[in-house]
């Protein structure tokens, strides 16, 4: 129960330095990328600060292992972090944390699913989008038969991917390029088809709403109707009239 | 109460002439690009043109600040117009306003939220189109290495990107015009995404239709059968079967 | 009186003639672009079938505007038909009259609003892929820089488009080859956003239906429950609990 | 009788051993294609791996067509099975019995609509795509002129045309090349629509249950002002209110 208790607390704790690790490790992995011409002595410290926080996640993982009850379940739970960790190229796919803490910042977008669905995607695709034209820059770079040399030509590309468009004027070469646009295009896929279930279900709903206000107003209408036929009824005293004001449908 | 009766009156009486005011302003941008081989003084005259028109958005904006209650909110609620005012790239967006004029217009498309999502996506895409091809050419045409040289080339691209098909044989190559198809590609994916929602919850409205007819065609009949079994057993005196004869299910 | 039931009759003894006509028509258009070998006097008799079925249409047409009672209403609702009758670059599109004939063969599939929208556009889709194919192929194979040269490489390019995967190893360079791939671009966002709604719609009815048939589960297992209730109560004659026993909810 | 029941045996008893059997296939069939430099040896059991898969493929089809009652319905309903056994492009195909063996051992997505059709079209899709990336490289490698001639190449244009990027940097040349492609677009289509459409249809069936609650609740409430009305009334004894207190809606 004590630790239980305590990796609860642990896990409210840890949330909020952990995501502001994760963006500093992002800085600390584009800003060389993005900058060729850096101070040495700056990109040292960049590369160190990234061992740094990638140390700090390695220990986050083995506590919360550690505190886990059933050690199994939480590493078959946990798997994507497992791999985020131990993989270098999806380390920068740590930011995506963000996105969550975003999310539970947001509180009118996240009371309803549709909302909630939309920050994540928007937010996960704009982040994925600048971390894939980080990794891509980084890998292709020192690439001679590369066709992506600057961050404004990687964000181009990184934009024609995601929309799926695709020129094909700037695209991957190296394997690790090529990895960072497969998540491109599948966070493509996600925005699309967010974006338009999201529309979807919101035509239906107002569509539907539309509807059963009309229907409400038939009945009001119908109601009425009654009313006055039964008035009607009474006044001229026609008692085979009386019994037929059934509503007639 | 003067000044809010005032601000009411001139939303009223302002929205055509700067709707017109728009247009005005797309012709006096793009006839220049479109028409590279122009008379100077006609050149001219289009750039004053489109000098003057910005002043008038320039007025308008400033004194609907004026006019407005907290100014704070009318800011933070005015962004776009402010941006379009302020980053001269984004100059020829303004003439979306014909699209919620156009779809002030059309009354019956209008009623429906549908009608009305599809009637802007499609006009908005068709300007933003024309917009962004003319865009493109104005920053491409300069350009010894870019690929976009005539009107009909920067047609067709904005079509190819529209459509997220990208074909790569034209596409953009300097900041101007990228920012020009980043435009496009959402745009684009907006318009597929509407038409998708718009067919989907239109097919789910006639499907639920139809199950509702069904469901009442079902009762009918099944009100139908329990007069006819009601009708048989008084006939037949037995009152046994009377007792039971309660609508089955 | 007597025009209106006329018109009636040759409407509908009009139909299937035509079709075929259309057909013959896309038969004398395309295999003369497909089969660049051919005899000389065979390719002479597939242009003037073509220029006869043409002839027959407009003839159609003109009887059809003079049979009508309102004609301008008339030309306003069939502009479409001027329009292909008109221009030599649309005259293709006459077989998607098939389209409709086929929608009333199949009864099945006709029967159901999404049914008849699924066959009416992957019934287009396809012969506007044809068509779109030969034309581009008529536009494209004089042409010195274009990439289009044979019928295979057309119909490639067809798919690419339509499916808006668009490589760009074959491309329209000509303005007739590019309005070809504008029209295929429209049939590609209508085939996708066909086949997605269709399936949304398919989704909703069954999880409606799903969740409707739980419902009645529910319903009748509680109706079940207040039974053997009424039934045990009964049984120990305890008055309280029989008074007591309302369905719970 | 006797020959039903010995088919309806056969069938489920060659279920997981022709499963077995396609998945063997695959390997035999993509195993030499993506290692060029095969011991000779090896190579040559691969193929006669395939061609004795392939007979035993045909004896199962030749077997099921004489249990059949109606031979010739059998042939109409089997055509597909029957084109995958007669033309050796297709014949990869033959894996996709997995999806639906797979589809059938997980029991929880199974158990929804929505649910198979994703595990159908996720799973179908990375078999189609890994089936076309080898084939593609089974035509093109000997080609001078193509550009996919290697297995990571072949993964990443599969990759590219699924999710309709297509960037042209890889692309068939050659007709059978060409046809793979042409499966993994549709496939592609397949995809987008099925994470679009149950994406639409989770969110339309949330939100309804969340009007649906709201409805409950506000009926609850309701009900609750009701019984306080009603009590205070019978405090107060004034009958004029006791007689005015229905449900106000």
């Amino acid at each position: 129960m004590g630790r239980d208790a305590f990796a609860e607390q642990y896990e409210r704790g840890a949330e909020w330095p952990l995501t502001v690790a994760a963006v500093l490790f992002l800085v600390a992995y584009s800003w060389p990328v993005m900058e060729p011409f850096m101070a040495e002595g700056l990109r040292h410290a960049c590369s160190v600060a990234a061992v740094a926080i990638w140390a700090v996640f390695a220990c986050d993982f083995l506590l919360r292992l550690a505190l886990a009850r059933r050690r199994l379940r939480f590493l078959r739970e946990h798997v994507v972090d497992l791999l985020v960790l131990a993989l270098p190229l999806l380390r920068p796919l740590r930011v995506l944390r963000v996105v969550t803490a975003l999310g539970r910042l947001n509180r009118r977008a996240a009371s309803s699913l549709r909302g909630r669905a939309i920050v994540y995607v928007i937010g996960g695709v704009g982040l994925l989008g600048f971390t894939a034209a980080v990794a891509v820059l980084d890998a292709e770079r020192s690439q001679p038969s590369a066709n992506i040399k600057n961050f404004g030509d990687a964000a181009w590309w990184a934009v024609t991917t995601i929309t799926t468009v695709g020129y094909g004027d700037r695209f991957p070469t190296t394997g690790a390029g090529r990895i960072a646009g497969v998540g491109l295009m599948l966070g493509g896929i996600a925005l699309l088809g967010v974006v338009t279930a999201a529309l979807a279900s919101w035509f239906v709903e107002h569509v539907a709403r539309q509807e059963r206000d009309e229907a409400d107003l038939r009945e009001q209408v119908s109601a009425l109707v009654e009313e006055v036929r039964a008035l009607r009824a009474e006044l001229g005293r026609s008692p085979s009239e009386l019994e037929s004001n059934e509503p007639g449908r």
